[in-house]
């Protein structure tokens, strides 16, 4: 089959990949749309060593399954930890740091920028049908986004600013002002305060911020620079979520954390079916930040356009003749 | 009066340091015993920038008070946050993070390390009568060990560690080991061994620790070196408390963080009621950590013998003729 490939830093599309196999309890997926993220442009920097296909935020179809053939056919995107169920954190009932999981793309398993892909059925969700395809491909990072408030309880009167407009960023502030959250986010480019104002969330010039004064600060730059500016906003006895993933070391001064007594709290993978939910209420429609679909065998130059500082969301569509 | 002075990176006991005014709310403190912390250690460096007399943890007694004459002659310990009762965080109740707060000897108040210290009133705690001088002096860094457990709850079954095994560590980790929790130490120096081994804390040299699998890690190595550690230890969502301030930055794999989603939370200083409680009781006993008393004159020697890893406790002694 035809698939973007990745090897020794470098991407390209193949011909003659070998289709996936699906086993008992996993299904074949033939893709539909597929999108880029950052930890994909990382994985080409060496964030983590990977060969083989990257991408893992989708919208597909079933294609195949061995052991569940009644969902053949079935709309779905999935969730990107494949688990055992049987270590000591699946059995602590937190399966997304399972110690023998594979990761969609990312760690052991072949990602989504492909014809098809392979996923155990318990991580695809089914696709509600008023959920068109290219707003389905942002489940995963808005899920990513959820899980925000997943992991601390912020109240309603509490300020949050989210450090950083990227995709991720605007999916993290979005999704927080619709739920009724009192957030803010840091613009860098035009596009993002365009976006993010006619959404109705207060946007901020990194110059025209109060230090020292947010309750929660969420940083989601995607650079080791974030951290600094992002402990900067924060109060003391405040909290930090940490939603970047990136090659190397960031340099932080810790005795500030000890001093002014601030959690960070590293927050990667969320709640799909919270997510579906708010994408087929239509309260969040992330369809607007595309900037280009591209496809199959345009791989390369997909991850050039991704790779643009500002850029909105790429997708690469897996056109089937 | 005589005092220990730093200035410019320098240290030296001075004759001629004029004796401290209590204003109204105060009490000028004649100074018994004091103790050398890291902390002194690292102002000492430029962790962060002081001049004047250093030194917090003490105990000593009441001289005068202009509002409080009944409490003259108390014997007592203090706290080193002097705060507005203010400011925004004073409101929210986090006195302790006053944004215009001085501190005992690190910022913008004159330390202990002299013949006479002032404090607010309300920062003096009457240390109880079956407390020794040499056991109360240790008041301060105890109430900042109980922080920990002050900050986040621990369930008696989950597994604790405490990365570093100097003052502040072994503190930790006795205090710990006393109100019955699951911790065990990592330890340097046969010293350390000894001492926490007839306390019966389980004790690991670093060659002899498993990796990803504690709860909750607390890291008071003091140095930069010990996030790293720190992070090894830790499972995936588990909670990695900071005590250490030291100058200069640390350089973190932030990434990290975020995949395994672990919460890494700043803690400072603690309960005092509670400290002098244990130090009652007895069960908290710290005075066989001391190594040497120095007078006043000797403050630079004290400083040199702190500063000698693997170190037991300094104190210094005001002798008063």
């Amino acid at each position: 089959m035809k698939a973007v490939w990745l090897e020794d830093g470098k991407i390209d599309t193949r011909d003659d990949v070998p289709m996936p196999v699906a086993v008992e309890g996993e299904a074949l997926v033939r893709v539909v749309l597929a999108g880029i993220c950052n930890t994909d442009l990382e994985l080409v920097k060496g964030y983590y060593p990977f060969t083989g296909i990257p991408g893992h935020e989708f919208v597909g179809r079933i294609a195949a399954s061995p052991s569940c053939q009644e969902r053949e056919g079935e709309r779905v995107t999935g969730s990107i930890n494949a688990v055992c169920h049987n270590c000591d954190m699946c059995r602590k009932g937190l399966p997304g740091h399972c110690r023998r999981r594979t990761v969609l793309g990312i760690s052991g398993r072949n990602g989504v920028f492909a014809e098809f892909t392979v996923l155990p059925l318990e991580n695809l969700h089914t696709v509600p049908a008023r959920v068109p395809d290219v707003r389905a491909v942002f489940t995963e990072p808005l899920a990513a986004a959820l899980q925000v408030t997943e992991q601390i309880e912020i109240s309603k009167r509490e300020r949050i600013i989210v450090a950083g407009s990227g995709k991720l960023g605007q999916l993290i502030s979005e999704s927080l002002h619709v739920q009724g959250f009192n957030v803010e986010a840091v613009v860098k480019y035009p596009s993002q305060r365009k976006r993010l104002e006619k959404l109705r969330v207060p946007c901020r010039a990194v110059e025209d911020l109060e230090k020292s004064s947010y309750d929660v600060v969420v940083e989601a730059t995607g650079t080791p620079d974030g951290l600094g500016l992002s402990l900067d906003l924060v109060r003391p006895r405040g909290t930090l979520v940490l939603k970047s993933t990136y090659k190397g070391n960031a340099s932080v001064d810790l005795s500030r954390l000890v001093v002014d007594e601030i959690t960070l709290k590293g927050s990667r993978c969320g709640p799909f079916p919270k997510a579906l939910e708010l994408l087929a209420s239509g309260k969040v429609a992330p369809e607007n930040m595309i900037q280009e679909v591209f496809s199959l065998e345009e791989g390369g130059r997909a991850f050039e356009a991704a790779a643009t500082p500002g850029a909105g969301k790429i997708l690469l569509e897996m056109i089937s003749e």
